[in-house]
């Protein structure tokens, strides 16, 4: 499923690399047609599905589950789409109730909460209310996690996150420049408006400066604090067992 | 899952129009993003289905068939779109063998198999020899279509067909141009090979002389009577009821 996604966004975007060879698209005898091999890719999941589990009780659920995730899914990449238009990013469209729906449809629900509640399904819970926590838990540590990765493009030591933030440069509605909007005042708005999305070293400082003038970087590390405590609080709430363990681990890795 | 299909295919193919009006891709809000509203589309069909079938007996079966017939689907456009490359038809690749592949694939699973198929689930005849038998004749319908849309294209009556044939000028894989380039002399493959997919009127003209040239409309005349007998005597294979009624209505119809 991720394959899939990744393949279609690649083409979508125009990306030239993925995990640092050409991305599928881009092979000669490909181009176009892989929009077809990601369906193909897509859809030899669900042959595994009934393979592996048509006989289980989880295979009803799975698949509709699955058939959920993939529709949010591209609801949530088509968001996305649409916050960068031809001519560069479409920084009205640059609001936090966006950048949430975004992180939720386009990360949190197949990156965070499908594995969980797969796993769920097949060791026979099937508890609504449990589903309903995990999922709130799961999106909670899914968006702390996506401020973090915005925030380390532009803030990260390259040395340390492995890799040159390209969000600034590429025009992405990322927590970083919604926050910045809501905070800019007119001529520092126009200084946004000027180079957000611009593919070149100036305007990626100018981003930069102005988010350092800003104070963003503060703002994130109190964000960082709050919502620490947040989510541990949200974890504990959840019935002492293996969901909340599993919750901490991911807590650590994130 | 029809609409689906052609959003995807009209951006890949870059058509102009659908029905007499702009592609969905060619409106200046959606372009690329097409691709995730024929996703969004496809899977919506799961939600309706959901609704409307997930407590009656052929939900897995009818969840099941589509899953199967998307991928067997994604596999024929693929194949189709192969047949054409960059610098025109590949030629080396209209083979008979290809050209049933394309027509099994690309129509007949989803157009003739999969609703008669899905009318048998919900009537609750799961019989798999049942279903063996009604795809057997359903296939053979479809390539007698396709076969007679492939020939009306170059030689039917635009008056009568309500369109102008463009296959040569695309450089389609179709039976005219296979059954041509098995029967062609080096020098009237030679014809084929530079006039065929070309967009001129010249070029077409060549090609459409060298079918004649061939007798391509007596050999399709023949091909159509053999083929009409054979599935009148598989429809009349099946026993009485309203599977052979279905597939002799499907015949009056094609």
């Amino acid at each position: 499923m991720h394959s899939s996604l990744l393949m279609t966004n690649d083409l979508m975007t125009g990306e030239e690399t993925r995990r640092g060879i050409p991305c599928w698209y881009k092979n000669a005898d490909v181009k176009q047609k892989a929009m077809y091999d990601a369906i193909m890719i897509k859809f030899k999941l669900y042959s595994i599905l009934k393979k592996y589990f048509s006989g289980h009780h989880c295979y009803v659920p799975t698949l509709d589950l699955f058939n959920d995730v993939v529709m949010e899914t591209a609801m949530g990449k088509s968001l996305n789409a649409m916050s960068v238009i031809d001519e560069g990013p479409n920084l009205s469209s640059f609001t936090m109730h966006r950048y949430n729906a975004i992180v939720k449809y386009n990360l949190a629900c197949y990156s965070f909460q499908l594995p969980v509640a797969l796993a769920m399904y097949l060791a026979g819970k099937y508890d609504p209310e449990m589903h309903r926590q995990a999922k709130t838990v799961l999106l909670e540590i899914a968006h702390f996690f996506q401020v973090q990765d915005d925030f380390l493009d532009c803030f990260g030591d390259p040395g340390t996150t492995g890799n040159l933030g390209t969000d600034i440069r590429k025009g992405e509605c990322t927590w970083l420049a919604v926050v910045a909007l809501q905070r800019a005042s007119p001529e520092q708005r126009k200084i946004l408006e000027d180079h957000y999305g611009k593919p070149n070293s100036e305007s990626e400082a100018a981003v930069r400066n102005l988010y350092e003038e800003l104070d963003l970087p503060n703002t994130y590390f109190t964000y960082r604090e709050e919502n620490l405590n947040l989510i541990h609080s949200h974890i504990q709430q959840i019935p002492k067992g293996v969901l909340d363990k599993l919750f901490f681990k991911f807590m650590n890795k994130v």
